[in-house]
């Protein structure tokens, strides 16, 4: 590290030694409230009057802190802190957006957290070289409206915005509507361009994995975000009568399915497949009928791996084990969706490294996140990191959803250390 | 054979003589027209408007022909044909409704064919020593009210017709509403009891499944009807994100269940399950999300056979395979439905044969019924056989259902040797 860095030390050690852990929980149960269910869950969905309030609540709460509050056009939420130089600011932040059921966290914890940094960075009276902003991206979880990480994914590429317009709810509502609507309502904050210059972004979020509940490890070091890719295979057969066709003759399509899918699930012994991640989560079959042979069977493939490699080598048995099933001809597949890897910069990973092991006094476990976040779209405007706090049981999307106090508290401090040092840089 | 039916074969054959194939035809196309569709299939479902008007049209028919009608308490139909003694009446027919979408044939053909039979003995001035009486079963199908067979079903067992009351289709109409009401429009039609006396029950059907085609045969002498049961079987799992679990701590419910399916589908290649129909059509699969590892699948088992033994021995590998299943304790299976095979008594299988090779010059298949059939329940009560007509391609309940005008005729021609031998016996 240069000695640059060594100087600004200190600043990271204090915001650190500020983060408290009553009022982040305080702060998680407030939020909360907006969207909270008997049994403990939240339902938050993105841009909807319940959202709308909490994002009142947090412009609110920002400028108490003395934060500069600022939108763009896709309702992405800035609360500057100012710096003591003009230079490009230093995000860190998440999304309030919940699944239809969700729960506390998911979201909500990097940006009570981010604010909470900002209140510890004011109590320990630190000005930092850059300014720092948490920010609120718009409609993360694609629930409401798809795809997911409308604001994040338009704030790096603000030409994306009109495509996501005409997306609707389950009630016919455009993202258009929701979005003006949701703009309507906070008439005295004042636009900002998308895509403005951003020195680094630093995302704090619930693993919602079981890694670091196995590792007993509260947080994680993330490296990056697996790449992934969709197929869809269909297998048409003929429906026929259970009773009166004999075996020989049937074309059951979902025998057909079920040897592709074996074949496939066989592949993540292989010690090339080792990274991989396979799950075939979503099953049409019909008719659907318990005394009729399946006629026509869609099944999903959902895999991922940091390696793109893997995935390529993945696409090319998929196609292996179709073409040399005896009913290839009556097989389809395609691919229906795909990501490349984000890999975060190492000198990111060292600095969240180094963070939580200052937070926690022991190494956090390395690891790369399985699910997308707001975080793999800023990677390709600036560089780009996350830290990832233990999930009970790896539960999320869910009203089960839980991480204790004492691990929010120590993401929380990681957090200060990697913001508190990037903003000196 | 005895003297007796030797005495009696000119009857027979003279019947046969007189069956008139473009009348037969005909009469198709008429019931047809009660719920025909623009792409050729019927839309009857029991007790409906629609098939209230067949039932009237049947009724008319029968009436011109000569026949006393009935009705029993559950709308099961009779036309009487008088024979020269008070014995107990041959009866022939089937059903008259359908699927939601369903054939011209399917049920309509046993309730045609018996009429044109009672046309072809008026032509031949032929009377019969027992009255032979055209039967049109009540809500076969089991579509718009469950079970099927309520009309065969209460004829052999009228306790259970008030076990049927209150089924309701999807308007939330009961059955004993609509039942009332099909009777309600028959004032003119007198009550008869349920359960009467019969001498036997002949049933002309289309096969509905591919044997006889593959055989190139157009008739099957049918020996009886499968034995089936059905399971239900579930498989619990964890359902967690598609991105963030890793393989080895998974616990995926379609993995469990498909290494289920595919050992039972390893079943039917052993000799001692070569008479089993095995089938796997029905799929619940949770949360049945792309990016989610579904948490529970149900899936449904559907077994035949014509030897009740094969499925006892199924059931009990069932069980095997479920517990030597490293997840054994989260499989449940529940037998739910179990129905003994049906045989039909020898001498009126052979008497089937024998008419068979009158009508077409050729041996017929000797077959099992796959589906069930209103024989299935009459033969509870009386000595009862089936004669199947090939079904092109073996589709059934779908408008796409054929069989050929000739085979139709020759199947007609069967049916008039067995029941004029019968009642004449």
């Amino acid at each position: 590290m240069s000695d640059h860095e060594d100087e600004a030390t200190s600043a990271p050690e204090q915001a650190q030694a500020h983060v408290n852990a009553q009022r982040l929980q305080s702060s998680i149960a407030e939020l909360a409230r907006y969207g909270e269910r008997p049994d403990g869950g939240v339902s938050r969905q993105a841009l909807t009057d319940i959202e709308n309030d909490a994002r009142r609540y947090l412009i609110d709460k920002a400028k108490r802190l003395g934060c500069e509050v600022e939108v763009d056009d896709c309702a992405n939420l800035f609360f500057r802190r100012p710096g003591t130089s003009s230079l490009a600011p230093v995000l860190t932040g998440s999304h309030v957006d919940t699944q239809p059921v969700g729960g506390k966290l998911d979201g909500a914890y990097g940006i009570v957290a981010g604010l909470e940094i900002l209140e510890a960075l004011n109590d320990a009276n630190i000005q930092t070289k850059r300014p720092i902003e948490v920010v609120v991206w718009t409609n993360e979880e694609g629930s409401r409206f798809r795809p997911g990480a409308m604001g994040s994914s338009t704030f790096v590429a603000p030409e994306q915005l009109t495509k996501y317009w005409d997306s609707v709810d389950d009630d016919g509502v455009t993202f258009r509507d929701a979005l003006n609507n949701a703009l309507t309502q906070i008439p005295d904050v004042p636009r900002r361009a998308q895509k403005s210059p951003v020195s680094a972004f630093v995302e704090a979020h619930i693993e919602q994995g079981p890694v670091l509940e196995k590792a007993g490890v509260p947080l994680g070091a993330v490296t990056g975000i697996q790449s992934v890719r969709w197929y869809k295979v269909e297998c048409i057969g003929i429906a026929a009568h259970a009773g009166t066709t004999p075996m020989d003759i049937r074309r059951d399509a979902m025998t057909t399915a079920m040897d592709i899918a074996q074949r496939l699930n066989a592949l993540v012994l292989l010690d090339q497949y080792r990274t991989l991640r396979l799950t075939l989560g979503h099953w049409i079959v019909s008719p659907n009928s318990i005394n009729t042979i399946p006629g026509n069977v869609v099944f999903s493939i959902d895999v991922r791996s940091g390696q793109e490699q893997v995935l390529t080598d993945f696409e090319q048995s998929l196609h292996e084990i179709i073409a040399s099933h005896r009913e290839a001809r009556q097989i389809k597949s395609e691919r229906i969706f795909s990501r490349s890897p984000t890999h975060f910069p190492d000198d990111l990973q060292h600095l969240v490294e180094r963070a939580c092991i200052r937070a926690t006094g022991q190494q956090p476990v390395k690891m790369i996140s399985g699910a997308f976040h707001d975080a793999m779209y800023l990677a390709e405007h600036c560089p780009t990191c996350m830290i990832f706090v233990l999930s009970k049981d790896g539960i999320s999307h869910n009203a089960a959803e839980y991480s204790s106090p004492e691990d929010l508290y120590l993401g929380a401090k990681a957090l200060a250390y990697v913001v508190t040092t990037l903003a000196n840089r």
